[in-house]
């Protein structure tokens, strides 16, 4: 599974204090630690000051090229600071190429966003939500979902390029909203052959007690179900080691090369063997 | 899912010396623990010296019965001791049906065992490997699990009341030990509905180092699959939990009833929530 580092996020109160500052060595240690602990994406959001996230975010994409190679994830609804970001990135001359988010199904969206993903023929997110909202059922995301892949087909973005993120709500709302998330997320896949898939963890658990257990279960199940990336904490060594564990019991680590890596590097956290 | 509780197996060096020296306080301490902790059935497998089994196994099944209103689920390769111990569950008056464990296709077990379950209309457990062993293809344990239903037919055994238990096979060996076992347990499903399934979860971790990690990831994987009950060990708080949050995530926890039930009662384990 892809990991995109969730850390670097003015959302969080830590760094957005880190970006108003002007802070690098807190923004630097985030980038570098996530890196470390197997990150194969950096996601940089600078969006919480809005009138100032063309500097803001400037300001932390140089911060965090300086010290990683990781490719990033340019991530804002506002398509200048995707620009901006794609700009900087391409500037530092990195091979690997970074990944955007996101798109949905709106129009001023898809028209400002879809141009530069094609452009820098890099992939992107694409969230299954329009201008009415998150929809309630599967077969609303998946025809968003669909609408989004002709978008993407005018623009020359080929459909392995597209992210689709099936967008899950909280359980607490309604105990249903998993198993529709699992169901949006094998559909869209089904329908649209090539395209891949990826989700955030911590929707799913809002409003409940011990919340990182039930984004575990979430994580587990969803790669179960065939995500193919998930927007995470590659901090926590206990999800970390699940999901190399997950890997393994469903074959996709040969030789258990990854999972027994793991193990010497001492990523596989607290959990104590049997014997 | 339902939860078979593993603790009371000779094949454990402590519940082996309990049962030797007639230390009905271990095995009973044991049993209560594994109710408290949510089994839904208790194993109980005094098979470790077999001249001795049958005097072993009715000293442990009244000792078990004598303080827990659990159903137990008589374990032993052994049809006499099955007898036996379905004897003894039904001299004690107990409304709820016992469990067996196990049949195969091997013609010795199915005709030794499969009229038991018939006397006493109980669900049992039937492995899908036969006089050959356990078949390496997901065809042959299909195609022995089709001969256990059409025996299971012959006896009056309806379907509902078979636990197929497919036999996982360690990655360690081969990394598609676990693919092959959840595609045996979806075609299984698929091919006879209306049987259930069933499995142990350390074959998976063999040879391996943090074993836990991967039978945890093994039981998740195995759920989100349709697996409808574990012989596992109820008093790992840890994978308790991570099984009551996937529960939630497929959507088979209404109202989140049975997680915050969980939570309340403080055996959610030791991971801590973010917020």
């Amino acid at each position: 599974m892809i990991i995109v580092g969730e850390k670097l996020n003015s959302s969080i109160k830590r760094v957005a204090e880190a970006i108003e500052k002007r802070d690098a060595a807190t923004i630097q240690d985030l980038a570098k630690r996530q890196a470390d602990a197997g990150a194969d994406f950096l996601d940089v959001n600078a969006a919480i000051r809005v009138s100032q996230e063309l500097d803001d975010l400037t300001w932390m994409v140089e911060a965090v090229l300086a010290v990683t190679d990781k490719p990033l994830c340019i991530d804002s609804p506002n398509p200048k600071a995707i620009a901006k970001g794609l700009a900087l990135y391409k500037a530092a001359g990195r091979s690997e190429r970074p990944l955007v988010n996101s798109i949905t199904g709106e129009p001023d969206r898809i028209q400002g966003i879809l141009p530069l993903v094609a452009e820098y023929k890099c992939p992107v997110v694409a969230l299954t939500s329009d201008e009415t909202g998150i929809p309630s059922t599967v077969e609303d995301r998946v025809r968003i979902a669909g609408k989004i892949v002709v978008e993407a087909e005018k623009y020359g973005v080929p459909r392995e390029d597209i992210y689709f993120d099936p967008l899950v709500l909280p359980v607490s709302t309604d105990v249903r909203n998993g198993a529709i998330f699992m169901d949006s997320l094998r559909t869209i896949k089904a329908e649209y052959p090539g395209v891949k898939t990826i989700s955030g963890l911590s929707n799913i658990s809002y409003g409940l007690p011990k919340r990182k257990i039930v984004n575990r279960a979430f994580l587990i199940t969803a790669l179960a179900a065939g995500m193919d990336a998930a927007i995470m904490d590659p901090l926590d060594m206990d999800i970390m080691a699940l999901l190399k564990a997950t890997e393994l019991v469903l074959g996709q680590d040969d030789f258990c090369m990854n999972y027994l890596t793991a193990y010497r590097a001492g990523l596989l956290g607290e959990v104590q063997s049997k014997a």
